[in-house]
């Protein structure tokens, strides 16, 4: 296991990081940009490429022994003992259409199971950070999941209808309007919510480790639930992109029972 | 029509009721509170009563002869020559969500025409006005609607596709499957995106004068075209919900052609 000692300079590195980070996105937002087309569409913007060379270079001066993945440039010593996990703009369609909900994802991976997971958002001055052990933080105060435990008292997010095939969109749907409210668009910003009590569960498809692996630390410390759609633990080998979170384990039963419905 | 000097004077204590309103919901904001449902199930609280209570004294203590019309306690002198708009929080879903995209909405008619329009966002600390004439402002500094002509290169939004009837969601999606980028959550905030050159199009249903007529002298002092989606002028008597928005009158007339195509 890793020492506090070591973990808690590594928490500190893991703020500058996210510093960094912001400083970049906020340049940019905002700003005209050339938009490209990644081979699946998804927007990039000048700016997440620039975000992730900038922490992958702090990374390697400060760690070269860790790992790095992340979303632009991919796997790098992924096997190692630690691994940082680098998503430098969660959110691009927010960040392309002016709204600020997106944000800057780190997490620290030890032997694959997340030390901490920090999500920044750097338009909105709002910081969330979970680990374990050690729970979680909203801008340096405690925060913690909501009490909700059924699903029609929930108040449930996605970021679109469209992060979905048809057949999980089926699912999804089957859940979600059994809500008390469902709400659309968010990114990283609705597990962000979830963790300070504000959302009770969070829905998302099609993700990849780097969207998901902060949000691990950070929903646990914060006393709620994250998994596949069947419940199975998340981590950066095996996954099908299917991401669940509850606040609490009575409603992400409740809700891995009405996912999985035979149909 | 209305004389320059008379309306600077109100536009400055619209200034002032935004004001107001901002205090009371940021009092509010992710506090846990009661929330009431409405007979259409949109949830309220009590935030939006107390601010629309506290505008609407306002208004009467200054002038005493306009009307008001507001999303909590309706119509009070709505043929009188001058009108205040007011929707106290537009985007409650969001509010009781914690997400700080909901806004506070005032304009002023004259003669059922929308004089000026303002949208408040109150945690954000931004707030966009539009006025006839005299062009529109974000935060103080003059805005434009962006150069989009085309759907496809548009950036089109729109709050949920649970806004949309089965008809009116076929229609809103054979649109915004052609742009550039869709994309969900936003209420008021996507218009005001829209003023300011952010997103190219925005659509939405269901929506009642105070939603709208707000956005009006917004979206026209900033350059854009807003109708229903027959391309008939909004006003408070005679509407059907339906709204569209674009940055440019040709990318308008595109939008709708495939609004309207036979099924």
């Amino acid at each position: 296991m890793a020492r506090p000692a070591e973990l808690s300079e590594e928490l500190a590195f893991a703020h500058l990081l996210a510093d960094e980070a912001g400083t970049i996105a906020r340049r940019y937002f905002r700003r005209k940009l050339v938009v490209d087309q990644k081979p699946d569409l998804s927007p990039v913007t000048v700016a997440d490429r620039e975000i992730e060379a900038r922490l992958r270079g702090l990374i390697r001066a400060r760690y070269a022994d860790h790992g790095i993945l992340g979303e632009e440039q991919g796997r790098d010593g992924a096997d190692r003992e630690y691994v940082w996990v680098l998503d430098p703009i969660d959110g691009t369609k927010s960040f392309i259409a002016g709204v600020p909900l997106f944000g800057t994802l780190i997490a620290l991976l030890h032997r694959g199971l997340p030390v901490f997971g920090l999500v920044d958002h750097p338009v909105l001055h709002e910081r969330w950070v979970g680990q374990q052990p050690g729970g979680a933080t909203y801008n340096g105060a405690p925060c913690r999941t909501s009490g909700c435990e059924r699903l029609a008292d929930a108040i449930v997010m996605t970021t679109s209808p469209d992060a979905y095939g048809p057949e999980d969109l089926v699912r999804f749907s089957r859940v979600s309007l059994q809500a008390r409210l469902r709400r659309f668009g968010g990114d990283c910003y609705m597990y962000a919510l979830l963790a300070s009590g504000h959302v009770d569960a969070v829905l998302g498809a099609k993700l990849e480790p780097y969207d998901f692996m902060p949000m691990v630390a950070l929903v646990q410390s914060a006393g709620g639930v994250i998994s596949d759609w069947q419940g199975r633990t998340l981590n950066i080998d095996h996954y099908d992109g299917r991401v669940l979170v509850s606040a609490t384990a009575k409603l992400h039963a409740q809700l891995l029972e009405q996912l999985n419905l035979p149909s």
